[in-house]
């Protein structure tokens, strides 16, 4: 049997004991974790170092970027930061055993939905350290087993964060956590529909949508961020100048950013040209249809039909004049991937009707894109961001690592007494009360 | 462009009218639909006869069973218990717009996440005519449109029904439904992940997971019922003979009928002779191991590998001895589809740690399988069990077929202000407030 397979059986073991696991010592846990990574951030930083070295080498080649080097780099304050994140983790609401539907079904026989953990996690993520630490606290919070594949630039990093994790949590039964380290075991980990309960793969689109077409297991990523702002004729102009702005320069690497504006025919003149030349003075890159093109003639490029649905990533947009709001919430809903659309108006029906008629899992109303975030929703930390509609939509934290059981608590009650003819009749009665597992 | 790949992008631009159909219209569609399936009975009852007179044709040449024709067969009592039904979905609460979250970011900005519809959902059902009703019934309760694709023995019947529905529905946007006839036509469904958002197949477990490998689009449903009672040490006798009894016998044909028992062995001497006497004398097949045929030696058949695991829907029953409850969970884990399962015993200590440690959407203390069922459950109108964790769990009626979305109203606001440096900071506030739609 091969490795990886011996690694998520091991985990599948596991996750029966970790599901038992009370949330305090899960907390209690979780502060060993933070406390053994401060412990141990000289072993950690002499692991980045030579994961650095080798980057270093791979950037003099062109292989990777400097941007990646600063991403897989770390130092004290990123690791003071690392443990705060886990101390941050053990402190948010345990999201295990909470009852969510209780019903008298009849005298005696009582029936509670709880919370409960998944099982088994696999999860796939980029270069960045501390990425591993946030998924394996998230997890151990929820009371999930996980296999852990990271970016190979951080190998060094990860296998030694893994190991101060694994040692830190004695109490939490072992084989809870495992590291992946070659990436033809993603492909292994694809087929363990027996193992794996639920995917996470972090990456780049294509990745994620070659993840979805190979496997069984159901996925929780998102795969674009292609974001709009819709500026309405009722607008208030230096409102929609200022979420625009926001919503494309305050970190436009990010899937939240517009990557798209669409402006009403009535408010284009007011608008287009300030926002034009505010866009050009920071160096963002403005493409316009021939509209927007026959108000602002100098400095915009023409955009083309690939930029409708295009996520850029970098400072460029593309600009649109549209007749009225129908027409912006049918591109909204044709050319975007349902992750965060906006619209800037100051008429409430307007604004209501985009919001219920755009399918995304964020819709924004006088606000930026860039709010779309798990912490900025007061979610806690973030699992990532989903555009699926399934299990969970839009910023996702621990909830996306949570499931549900039912328990049901008779007196030795059978169905016969209940069908036609029978003895006894459903009573239906909503419980209040928790369901509580006995100290 | 295909038929079908027609029919899913009318679905999908319906869905978005849909979303915003309020549930007072939705309900009073449902209404029209109630009645109109009772007047236009006659002509119903006319379809499902030709259907009935192909199937006798296929009965005569041995290619359908005498039990699917009499699922088949619609009567006048039938159609009563469809309205009654369809009646029914439309006086369950609105699983729409409720606000499950509401959060103030800041003073101005506040977050609400609303339960929303999900979109476009394929359906592939049995033959029960009453199947297309109940599914079209909850899908419009839930403002989701709908392809339907159900057994080509009701053809007839399934597209006079599909008429009445579509025609009654005249307020809901055009679109909303939709037949799919060639069985073909499934495989470019498959394809469809632009146009439809999730796939609810019932059917056979093989083609469940034919689904489940084959598409991108999320699928919701359940492959398999291997269910189990485990009979603790500290079980009181007579209430584990009656609870195994109904567990077996009082509808083996279903998913949540008992498969295999599981005795202690403490309590197996006590047990067995009774427990067996009564299913031989209901013409029960049972198989037993070794340790049950040294305590029963007659009349118990040799249980062989291939029945740990096997989901029997007949009068058919395995039965084990186990030395603990630790051997009976690992049992279960390993060989059941984490569909129904329960434990027998008077000890709270023991009956806790079979329900936290078995991964089963339903775990009962001293009560049948049999109650595994979304009507039983208080849940209404049933779509389907789920084996699966994520989305749905266990019986699942309409929030098996809603999402959510997020809405943030604001100001302007801009994240640039809450980055480090900026003039604000986030309040995260609970907000004691619903979303309301402006009427």
């Amino acid at each position: 049997m091969s490795d990886i397979i011996q690694k998520a059986k091991f985990a599948r073991e596991a996750s029966y004991a970790l599901a038992k696991l009370p949330g305090t010592v899960r907390d209690q846990e979780l502060g060993k974790v933070a406390e053994a990574i401060w412990r141990h951030r000289e072993a950690i930083l002499e692991a980045n170092a030579r994961d650095l070295e080798a980057a270093e080498e791979m950037l003099r080649k062109g292989e990777i970027t400097g941007a990646m080097i600063k991403r897989l780099e770390l130092n004290p304050e990123k690791i003071r930061g690392i443990v705060e994140m886990v101390r941050g983790v053990a402190s948010q609401e345990d999201p295990l055993g909470k009852t969510e539907y209780a019903m008298e079904l009849d005298e005696g026989l009582e029936l509670f939905r709880v919370s409960s953990p998944i099982g088994v996690i696999a999860v796939i993520f980029e270069s960045r350290p501390d990425a591993l630490v946030q998924i394996a606290s998230l997890c151990l919070k929820s009371g999930n087993c996980v296999l852990l594949k990271g970016g190979s630039e951080a190998r060094n990093t990860n296998q030694r964060l893994f190991e101060v994790i694994r040692d830190a949590a004695d109490a939490v039964p072992g084989g809870w956590i495992h590291i992946v380290e070659a990436r033809r075991e993603v492909g292994e980990i694809l087929k363990m529909d027996d193992y794996v309960d639920l995917i996470v793969p972090r990456g780049s689109n294509d990745f994620v949508r070659y993840i979805q077409s190979n496997t069984r297991i159901p996925v929780l990523g998102h795969a674009d961020g292609v974001c709009h702002v819709y500026v309405d004729s009722e607008a208030d102009v230096p409102m929609a100048l200022d979420v625009c702005y926001d919503a494309k320069v305050q970190y436009p690497s990010v899937c939240n950013a517009v990557d798209a504006i669409l402006v009403h025919e009535a408010v284009a003149p007011w608008f287009l040209p300030g926002m034009v030349d505010r866009f050009l003075r920071r160096g963002v890159e403005v493409r316009g249809d021939a509209r927007v093109r026959g108000i602002v003639e100098e400095g915009v490029l023409e955009a083309t039909d690939e930029d409708w649905g295009a996520e850029y990533l970098d400072y460029v947009v593309a600009i649109k004049v549209v007749d009225n709001v129908e027409e912006a919430i049918n591109h909204v809903n044709k050319y975007g991937s349902h992750h965060t659309d906006a619209i800037v108006t100051s008429n409430e029906g307007t604004a209501l009707g985009f919001l219920e008629s755009v399918d995304s899992a964020s819709v924004f109303w006088n606000a930026s894109t860039r709010f779309a975030d798990g912490y900025r929703y007061g979610l806690g930390s973030e699992l990532g961001i989903s555009t699926g509609k399934i299990h969970v939509r839009g910023p996702t934290g621990l909830e996306g690592l949570t499931t549900y059981k039912y328990y049901l608590r008779g007196g030795g009650h059978i169905v016969a007494d209940y069908a036609s003819g029978g003895s006894r009749q459903f009573t239906h009665r909503s419980l209040d009360r928790e369901w509580k597992r006995k100290l």
